[in-house]
């Protein structure tokens, strides 16, 4: 099976490279993003026709779709985040149907497709993006369902939370604070929290993550959406898990941002039933959380 | 006022144009479509880059943008869709902000953006288009919405069901019997209609359509996508209605489609309250359709 994943130097697509490596029946696992090296690596930009053609030739049974350009650097550059967010997902797919019809294609999508909600989040919750991260977003989710519609593709999107613990290095999440809690506190550092620690977030962790992709990937069924489960919590309950696990002392002073509080950390509760019905899980608790979280390795 | 129509030599276009060249106010107006003649008239392809950097230099202060390649030929040539319906009015909404920052924009959706629905549509009603037409409408409401949040356009989006009567030579539309329906009785001839006359259909005159853009472009308010009110009636009492107001036995052999009649004529009731209160209405009553949609007049 000839399997492609872009953004594969980043956070999450590094964890995915590394399961699919350990995995039977991957024969060709192609990895690209803009800067990468080692086995398998096609450094590239996907928003440059002649290198997405040359990229999908032949094309592959199996597309992990996880390039993106983080939401507050979108908000900041729009004509980047157009290219990068919009046009090259859509420019993606195409050729991937183009080059094999029918071929699996997993789609890193968000909750920053809902935008800010008060009520408990379930599957009629409307879509109301309010950052253009989030309209693309939500606009890929919709193409992918019509090319899946036509059998061009076997497409399926998972609305992903941000994912922790990012190295610090990774520039451009809004939600950073989410993942330098547990670095900070793993380390004995203190660290000023922009949210209170009443801010409820949605968590999941890079292993619950890449555990989802794959498990997307395997689903035969025709679900095109998928709202994968997370954990919610707040962000003093991380923290105190975090020193629990790590057997530090947590050093966290909280602040109030409203910009980030409303975006990440006032999180109502989700419904992702059907999703686990499906199979999917989150990461089970905040001290598995913590754990997986800090894990070097991937699932 | 400088004003643009796209698909101006379209049915819609047409009407549109005529009332616009009797409005007080608009100093220029210009109407292009690929091809088109007459005072204004700037015939080209929106899909090309070039043509339509000169047709945005200088900007506007409102666009209309109808111009789209209809749903059953869409689904047919996927490619030609793919340009037309959607990276055109990308393209379009982008030069359009980037030459005149805030201008309106007025889009015409369609209400094929909800699929085949069961229940009565209303504000709730989840999107779940069933043709790529539809598909590509969703999203681009949902790219206006997220420039008009950025203050890059003021956009709305009017969610169109099929306009009456069209002229015959209109090619490309699922709907065309709706259209069909009112020209064949109005001169006597007999109409084999594709679907039942139980069918129930959202109908819209083009005098009324083109007096809801014209009122679309003149709201201030946040409102970013509407539905405006249809006329939810039956096939058989439009056709009888067409015979009475005209005079002529309407010969019709009713048909029982099951793909049009899904599509078109399975329509539930549509509860448009929101966009009632801001003054949009739907033709009267039956007989007030047939006698707007057999008018050759513009509003």
């Amino acid at each position: 099976m000839r399997v492609l994943v872009t953004g594969a130097a980043g956070f999450v697509g590094q964890g995915l490279a590394a399961a699919l490596m350990r995995r039977p029946g991957v024969s060709d696992l192609v990895l690209t993003d803009r800067q990468i090296d080692g086995p398998g690596a096609r450094p590239g930009d996907l928003t440059d026709a002649g290198f997405l053609a040359d990229l999908l030739s032949p094309g592959f049974d199996l597309v992990f779709h996880l390039a993106s350009l983080p939401g507050a650097r979108a908000e900041a550059e729009p004509d980047l985040g157009h290219r990068i967010n919009l046009l090259a997902p859509l420019a993606l797919a195409r050729a991937s149907a183009k080059a094999r019809r029918g071929a699996r294609f997993v789609f890193a999508s968000s909750i920053a497709v809902y935008g800010r909600v008060a009520d408990p989040v379930d599957p009629a919750t409307p879509l109301r993006p309010d950052l253009s991260y989030g309209a693309h977003k939500a606009m890929t989710e919709l193409f992918l369902t019509d090319l899946s519609r036509r059998g061009d593709l076997s497409a399926i999107s998972l609305r992903l939370p941000g994912i922790v613990a990012r190295p610090a290095a990774e520039t451009g999440h809004g939600s950073a604070f989410m993942s330098q809690l547990f670095h900070k506190i793993a380390v004995g550092e203190p660290y000023a929290c922009p949210v209170l620690e009443t801010a409820a977030c949605w968590w999941m962790s890079r292993r619950a993550c890449v555990t989802a992709l794959l498990h997307a990937a395997a689903l035969s069924g025709p679900e095109t959406v998928i709202q994968p489960p997370v954990l919610h919590a707040t962000t003093g309950a991380v923290a105190r898990a975090t020193a629990e696990v790590t057997g530090q002392a947590a050093q966290v002073e909280w602040g109030n941002d409203p910009r980030l509080t409303a975006l990440f950390g006032a999180m109502p509760p989700l419904d992702a039933t059907p999703a686990r019905h499906l199979g999917f899980a989150a990461d089970a608790d905040v001290r598995t959380l913590v754990a997986h979280a800090l894990a070097k390795d991937a699932p």
